[in-house]
């Protein structure tokens, strides 16, 4: 744990984490054009080896989009899978069989040492390991078999952004790869990320919405829900609101009892099947007379408080997660602007987070 | 998604938890001494099976259970483990291939349609499935092939209590079974909660400082982290306070940023491994002048700005979940009453949450 606190400042307060959420289109092409093959590659190598159970290891940003590897894994491949406690390895030195276990690892630095450490002892454990990092030359990508560059270029605002779509892509890219598909639903995205991102003036709206508010629920289902603890999580370490982040079934278990009125709720409704599984949630909140901002197709938004559109027409239901966390990275970045903080540097953070 | 706003109110508020949690030594005592032979037989009877894998499935304080259960199959039996995404069943239908993988549903009433649909859904994917239920004739434990009972009797409050700590001793039993252990290490758990139950004024002093908290972190590491999730799950269910609880590295990994002098700190400090490895964070959060309350070892309180102690000499770390999670319900419990509210009956909520 020797992180330090980050001096490091932009000139004008956010312009880092602007910067970079503005090249998410180029990212998401270049993975399209100069990542694919590559990731197809490594997935019918992979694919080759026939695993029967995969294991996701990561932390913060990349825990999200290694959950919604998950998802994928298991509606697309019908492949069982769970995420990692670490601490069992790295603490508790548990020695897992991992034959046939495809183990995961994703960490946009690849310099942590638990992961890596981690990584090792499930390859010696007789795991097939494959990093997703943003850099080939990480501790991370040599102590594992295979790799994937997630190729987002640096990224130098303490909340990561390209880094997260960009890894939802190669994720998306490698389980169609694993199943042999093309992958063709995802070549819509550079020009729907652009999309997105010039609707900024409309976010900011929405911000002001929360400038004061003290606590935020983040509710989706299914395919969305990773974009649900995303968004929580940026929100937190940009504007420190404390956002908490519930499966729409989970949320009904127990934390339904602290929304009410000043407890504003966002709800990620995809398009599909997670969007149709939400809806019960929906209406019960609606019902307890809740602030309800939703972000998805233009009937759920029409129906909520407020909300975002996100034009999801043609856009399969497994690629929508890398789009609708662009409308909520602009929020966590103007809500924090609008609370006079620098979402660049939140206190605290240091880059790499060196947990062991 | 029929549940409805209970409209029952205790007598005296919290009247009805305070007596389902003063019960947990003589359900602790059941279990050990009713339930343990039919848990071991149960777990031979798996154990012939061989499974390679463990997906576990539930929902809310029963999926903190699950979760603890996964530490133990992971550390103590070396079996990779991952928790279920119910939905990718439920709502999209997945089929995976379930060969040689328990799936264990843990589940106080036993009730849930979603979990009663996923789990007929495993069993139909071949999959070695257990129900862990307060209620054998329920339909989850008729759908299941094996079931184990935690015969914590009727739980009438709507913040489940002693049905936790049944459900964690019920798993640690079977975890024991599995591996050809006797359990022995759980025999001193009735008397030890007797004892912690005994400490409530110790509480109610600590609960006052939290009486005007707008939120609370709640961190751990290890066999603990169930715990501060399920302490978490228990202060927002009973108190609406916003609880976010994170394993310690995940918290370095961007919430620590939402941590200051405002955002009181609980850390759950378990005498072992996962104690020691949160010490770099507890380090962290007291070089930024946190306030940090530990319920954990003497040394561990007395290096903190206050806390509860645990006596843990002599008592395995893998079976202090049970026993600490204790004085944190008590917590949940006492904040509330402070607060004046009635922790029976939290609003919006139902006993049986029928999600699907």
């Amino acid at each position: 744990m020797s992180a330090t606190t980050s001096a490091r400042h932009s000139e004008r307060p956010g312009s880092i984490m602007s910067g970079e959420m503005a090249e998410q289109p180029a990212v998401l092409r270049r993975i399209l054009t100069d990542g694919a093959p590559r990731i197809r590659e490594t997935a019918a190598r992979i694919a080759a080896k026939n695993p029967r159970f995969v294991l996701l290891t990561a932390r913060g940003t990349s825990d999200n989009a290694a959950l919604y590897a998950k998802y994928l894994l298991e509606i697309r491949l019908g492949l069982p899978c769970g995420l990692a406690s670490m601490s069992t390895t790295t603490a508790y030195g548990a020695k897992p069989d991992l034959t046939d276990v495809l183990v995961i690892t994703v960490s946009q630095s690849g310099g942590s040492p638990d992961l890596v450490a981690s990584t090792r002892a499930a390859r010696e454990a007789g795991a097939i390991t494959l990093a997703v990092t943003n850099n080939p030359d990480s501790p991370l990508a040599a102590v594992s078999e295979f790799h994937l560059d997630i190729l987002a270029g640096p990224e130098r605002a303490l909340p990561a952004t390209k880094t997260y779509t960009a890894s939802l892509l190669a994720l998306y890219l490698f389980v169609e790869g694993l199943r042999g598909g093309d992958g063709a639903a995802a070549d819509g995205l550079p020009d729907q990320a652009a999309g997105l991102l010039a609707r900024q003036d409309e976010v900011r709206g929405l911000a002001a919405r929360y400038r004061f508010a003290e606590r935020m629920v983040i509710t989706s289902r299914g395919y969305g829900y990773p974009t649900a603890k995303e968004a929580a999580l940026k929100l937190m370490e940009t504007s420190y609101i404390p956002a908490l982040s519930y499966s729409g079934a989970d949320l009904l278990h127990g934390p339904l009892a602290m929304v009410d009125n000043i407890s504003p709720v966002i709800a990620v409704v995809t398009d599909g099947r997670g969007g149709e599984a939400l809806q019960p949630v929906l209406d019960r909140l609606r019902g307890r007379g809740a602030d309800l901002v939703v972000i998805g197709p233009k009937a759920q938004v029409e129906a909520a408080s407020a909300g975002f559109e996100l034009p999801t027409a043609g856009v399969a239901e497994e690629v929508q997660p890398i789009l609708e966390i662009i409308p909520l990275q602009l929020l966590a970045y103007e809500v924090t602007i609008a609370r006079g903080q620098d979402p660049d540097a939140p206190r605290a953070l240091a880059k790499v987070t060196e947990t062991r």
